[in-house]
């Protein structure tokens, strides 16, 4: 059964340093290919953009925008985020566009939520017998995405956590007597990211502590563990995830506000502690929050990330050529010595909405830092350095 | 007058990403001139470490060490806050250490208190007829040294700024309606860091307002600034100094502690603002503060910074060896097309305590953002891309 006509390809969810290399690969996939793929549009705004017939032709993106377009971070094609089916007609709407363009190719690139709403569009199409291959591209610092390996854009953050944590660490040594450093990390509820703080414990420089949601917060131990670190070494580095609650499940952050997927958005946990750990144990404290850092700091992205999510782009395309459909592109890690991975569809039902949290046996018997079985994941997955485009000290990304 | 003897070498006041520089340049001149510097010592935690007699010897430094010193940030012999004399005994007491070690060459690395230190030390060694020569070699991220065109830690500080500004406006350009994104940056009473964030705006992604220190800030103003960006781009990038004060010279932020030198420390205006502007304006607003990362982040340093911090400390050596003394190393900006500088000495008196404030004429009219003279000045300082030891992903620094 082969399908011809055109594709179109979406940018879903938070941003990351590396999604637009993903793009990058559908685009460069799709026009080895276009005997069967006429024209790739690109949504603009995700799946607002397929809904409203807001597509731009990516054959208009110029050789400038392709060169530099792997190395800039944030969403190129303008993201979103939307739940299908926002109201009654959208559904009707986006098939309109589909019909009207001739779009026989679907790429959504993004997290869970857009993996939900690759599997409702999946679904959807069939349910209309439109003929139409739907694949999930995956995307997400968070790497919480059920079914794959890891996900690209997580090592690229992972990279810079561990240069961030080490280069604190640095600083922290300077004085004789040195402060307890909270650093706060992305991380509702899986602690993947938290737990990448650790990497930079590899240099010697590291987190003393890690806490990630995955394990209940007991605020006596916590501050038990400090003042142990603190009385051994003069200073203390504390990594902690956003989104760590206590044993009831109860959020211990105190600021709490709601997206639009009445998700709950934390942040402040760093100056919780900040102030409990002054209170309490009357020591130099300060809270560091990375932030949005997290998410778009291109400078510091990881080569193997960059690449994979480049080729997750690519295959995303061959999959959809070869007829698959309503799957997404996942990584199988070999078991192997070496690093060695390689690609495979899972159903999209398997990926949507289900977490994939952090191991139980990738933390220490405490709770409180990382098992060397992490480590052992984490590390291949930071490797490399980009040849990214500089010119007078100034980083040069694609513009539109 | 051949002064021959033992030479000593101190970090003091904040580290940055490339003291350390300055601290192998001062080795490596030395050890150049052996029949005048017998050793060259490093004070531990910097004046105390003479006081106390505690130094080492660097001479002890592994060529492992000095490979990645050049690239290592914090303050590699330890540094303090720590302002002469703390009890009376401290100027004997430093004598006594200077006269068991012959040390007959100080050189004290760091800002406009540390060069108050180097002052007063070499006034007391004069009164006392110790026969010595006393050369501070400038340091400071905040670039506020008076009597240098800029010093050694800003440039890699502005580099910093200026890409994390730049990916934070890539994040924000990703939602069809974006944030109002508040980034605090450091400068008690100086705008030079806070200015560097508009280098990002020659990449075509900076900030759209820009607050110093030394402009008083008006709340009305300011709301009125941020909803004109917003209703014409509808998001809005504003780089705020820490320090910023009303027109009574009160300061703006809420949170105030105060360092061992009566300095007030800052914090907390970003939230302040952000606040102000959800209130207010009813705008999605986030503030970032970036915290200790502008003086640590050695990932990002600047090459053409870190070899003037180098050269700094060489220089320290040949003009003490000159019979120079009293005095601090500047950098001299020629006055030609291309970036030239020439290294002089300039009187620590001129360069003790007085603060070097970002001039009127870098800031525009409204001074709400900087002037092409701003433009002009930083950007050669930003510039090369030094070779950073890495392995695996991970950042490799010296160690003691």
């Amino acid at each position: 059964m082969n399908v011809k006509g055109n594709a179109v390809y979406g940018q879903s969810g938070g941003p990351t340093s590396v999604i637009n290399a993903s793009f990058c690969g559908v685009v460069s996939e799709c026009r080895k290919h276009r005997e069967t793929i006429g024209t790739l549009y690109a949504m603009r705004h995700g799946i607002r953009g397929l809904i409203d017939d807001d597509l731009s032709d990516t054959d208009q993106l110029s050789e400038e925008q392709l060169r530099l377009l792997p190395y800039t971070p944030g969403a190129f094609c303008g993201s979103v985020r939307y739940r299908l089916p926002g109201d009654g007609n959208d559904y009707q709407k986006l098939l309109a566009t589909l019909k009207k363009r001739n779009i026989r190719f679907i790429f959504l690139n993004g997290g869970n939520d857009s993996m939900d709403t690759c599997m409702k569009l999946s679904a959807f199409l069939q349910q209309v017998h439109y003929d139409c291959r739907v694949i999930g591209i995956p995307k997400t610092i968070d790497n919480d995405l059920y079914g794959s390996d890891h996900a690209p854009g997580y090592g690229s953050a992972a990279k810079f956590i561990a240069a961030t944590v080490q280069s604190i660490a640095c600083d922290n040594e300077c004085y004789h007597t040195g402060r307890v450093n909270i650093v706060e990390i992305m991380g509702r509820d899986t602690g993947w990211l938290t737990a990448s703080a650790s990497l930079a414990g590899i240099t010697g420089r590291g987190p003393d502590l890690i806490y990630v949601p995955e394990i209940p917060f007991d605020m006596t131990s916590f501050l038990h563990d400090v003042q142990e670190v603190y009385n051994r070494n003069h200073r203390c580095l504390v990594a902690v995830s956003e989104g760590i609650r206590d044993a009831s499940g109860a959020f211990i952050s105190t600021e709490t506000k709601t997206d639009v997927f009445r998700h709950v958005q934390l942040g402040g946990i760093g100056r919780a502690l900040e102030e409990e750990v002054g209170k309490r144990l009357h020591l130099p404290t300060r809270a560091i929050e990375l932030s949005l850092l997290q998410r778009c700091f291109a400078p510091l992205i990881s080569e193997r990330d960059r690449k994979e999510a480049a080729c997750c782009g690519r295959r995303a395309v061959s999959f959809a050529l070869k007829g698959i459909t309503d799957s997404m592109v996942a990584i199988r890690r070999r078991n192997t010595p070496e690093y060695r991975i390689v690609y495979q569809s899972v159903p999209l039902q398997k990926a949507a909405n289900t977490v994939s949290y952090l191991p139980r046996e990738m933390m220490n018997e405490k709770g409180n830092y990382v098992s060397e079985a992490f480590l052992s994941y984490a590390l291949p997955l930071i490797g490399g350095v980009p040849s990214l485009p500089i010119s007078d000290g100034l980083y040069q990304y694609a513009k539109q």
